[in-house]
């Protein structure tokens, strides 16, 4: 392991594209309705080799989008998850083909509520139904194949995408190899569920939401969408990282004794929401936190959360939590460890010492890169893949 | 201690009013501005006895006011402080003279941003000049020097009443023989100060709040004020009590499949922002939590926390914290204690463990209760109160 410092990576052998399933075939969801219309946008990283046992699926969080490594072609920035794809590091393209794609709800090209409804020639808005983590990994499911891959070789996610890698895992074991679930867990809990509430509401609270319909009417609800994620954005990080990064620093000498941005955490704050609206749906927002708070992955199989790992048996399993992550915090990974251990699945844990809270799955975290690192390369040599 | 169960006390001999400095006595700010027209609201509950060395001050949190006991007059509940005050309960109006005064800045009656400026004849909105938690203090100094008390014999509150408390120790030493600071600080931290400011963008955020000029237009930022209080509320409880409280619990059978409260916690953050708003004014919650984030006792002291306290040698100090506080954690109330130590104070200091977060300190917490009580029997011989 090293070249943690490739920070950019361009990926030469970069694909990708938009996939639709034949027409008339529709994408059913868990509420019962079926999802007519449906794309999917995805990114792909490296070659799939010959026998098709090479390709990686990543799995991206709640804002995260199918580009992760390369440059993001909006915020020109490099992609979410640049630390660890690219050459030398834990997932090289050279090796594997990584293949990442928008979930569905989400706004970069997979079909969304700000999606044209093709019932009404208009943006779905809330006509877009609710859709679950199940949702999401069955369209992956129908894309992987569209692909022509049979068994993934692995399943990689952290946060929401490791709610993805666990659905994965309950849903088409089959399917799977290997897979690592990053600072996650298997039900979103109350605190989760305050948390986006909140953000919901204030989107909800913003009259330029228009009852979801702001699309149709050429505005945007950008105060109530700011707010939500600056909500949220605290919850990302631990309280040290924050005391550390920002403590009581002013923005400029002397207080304003008014209500401008004294402190360099509020002016931070405001940056992440200001940014935030510019390339992030507010509709898609309130599906996508929906569609986390309904993630029980325990509730279809009794409530016993190992049940839903019964057929996974054969599944390398690989759980990171990072100790200062409070958001999932260490206790809901020990808690699918558990399950994992209880259903008879191969199961390795770490806890990563960190006060980079959350987000330390979108960072340069040294031991997070060695433990996928080594255990994707220990699962390669077991699936046969070259060194 | 006994008597924890005595929920409402309706005081026999309770007082107060609104009092008002003699003609032409402003109340001078931190900021540099004076406050002309001043107006203290404030409650009593027992009686001054002769030699008026009974006087205990309460000071309340954030979105408490004087109605620390009996029957609140605008929410028909029991008074904030209802599990403290009362026959036979920590402070005991038999043998105390609580006061209870509404901060400046307040909306209770108190002189606040919703109170006529005499410039204008308008209400202040965001003229009114932004306040620290010493202003706070001050006010408190000059009403209970009005009521004829020289020295208070205690100096007790909670979370935003616990840094009053402090305030009171580092300016007006001589004038406090006893101090209890509960669940609180000496300082904002940076994640105090983050969720403060996404409370008062949320405020901000909503269009009647017009600058802060709603009061003129007739309207009020409900929206806005009540996703504060949603943010807000979470940060108030712990993990553990959410989940206990709420887990996942449905307010139906079945889920709704859309933005509908489906989760009890939904339901129960969606009531806290509703009730909230009647009851508060919006920018009052904007410069309370200002002065909040200004709060950093240190600062006038060269940045040493101990100097702060150097004067108050004198005083008997009682340092409350609750294990499940994420707010103003342990660690803050230790480091409060390690500079009363370093300046030579006496102070003790008990970690209270619970599971029910930064709110214990409203709640029937009988540890802490004993330690109050204790503290200030023990005090009360040293002051030679009778039993």
């Amino acid at each position: 392991m090293s070249a943690i410092d490739a920070v950019e990576y361009e990926p030469a052998e970069a694909g990708g594209g938009v996939w639709r399933p034949p027409a008339g075939q529709g994408l059913p969801l868990d509420s019962g309705a079926t999802l007519a219309g449906l794309e999917v946008a995805y990114s792909t990283y490296g070659r799939l080799n010959a026998d098709r046992s090479n390709a990686v699926l990543v799995c991206h969080a709640l804002t995260g989008d199918q580009h992760a490594a390369g440059t993001h072609p909006v915020s020109g920035k490099p992609g979410w998850w640049s630390k660890m794809i690219g050459p030398g590091l834990p997932l090289d393209p050279a090796k594997y083909f990584i293949v990442c794609a928008n979930v569905v709800g989400g706004c970069m090209g997979s079909t969304g509520p700000a999606s044209i409804d093709p019932a009404t020639g208009k943006p779905y808005g809330l006509a877009f139904p609710v859709i679950t983590i199940a949702d999401m990994v069955r369209a992956q499911a129908m894309l992987v194949k569209a692909l022509g891959i049979d068994t993934l070789f692995a399943v990689v996610g952290g946060s929401m995408g490791g709610m993805q890698v666990l659905q994965w895992a309950a849903d088409y074991p089959e399917r799977v190899f290997a897979a690592v679930c990053i600072a996650s867990a298997a039900r979103h809990s109350a605190q989760n569920i305050a948390f986006h509430e909140v953000g919901r509401q204030a989107v909800m609270a913003d009259p330029e939401w228009r009852g979801g319909a702001y699309a149709e009417a050429g505005v945007r609800p950008e105060k109530g969408l700011a707010v939500a994620r600056m909500a949220a954005h605290i919850t990302y990080l631990s309280e040290p990282a924050l005391q550390r990064k920002f403590g009581r620093e002013l923005q400029r000498d002397g207080l304003s004794w008014g209500f401008d941005a004294d402190f360099q955490v509020e002016s931070y704050l405001r940056h992440q929401g200001a940014t935030f609206v510019d390339r992030f749906d507010a509709n898609s927002y309130l599906y996508i936190t929906r569609a986390m708070d309904y993630f029980e992955l325990a509730q279809k199989h009794g409530g016993v959360l190992a049940e839903a790992f019964r057929r996974a048996r054969n599944v390398r399993f690989c759980v990171l939590s990072f100790t200062s992550d409070w958001l999932y915090p260490t206790s809901e990974s020990r808690h699918v460890v558990q399950a994992l251990n209880a259903a008879g699945c191969r199961a390795g844990f770490v806890e990563i010492k960190s006060d980079k809270g959350h987000d330390a799955f979108l960072l340069d975290e040294p031991v997070m890169s060695a433990a996928v690192a080594g255990f994707l390369a220990a699962a390669a040599t077991a699936r046969g893949l070259g060194a």
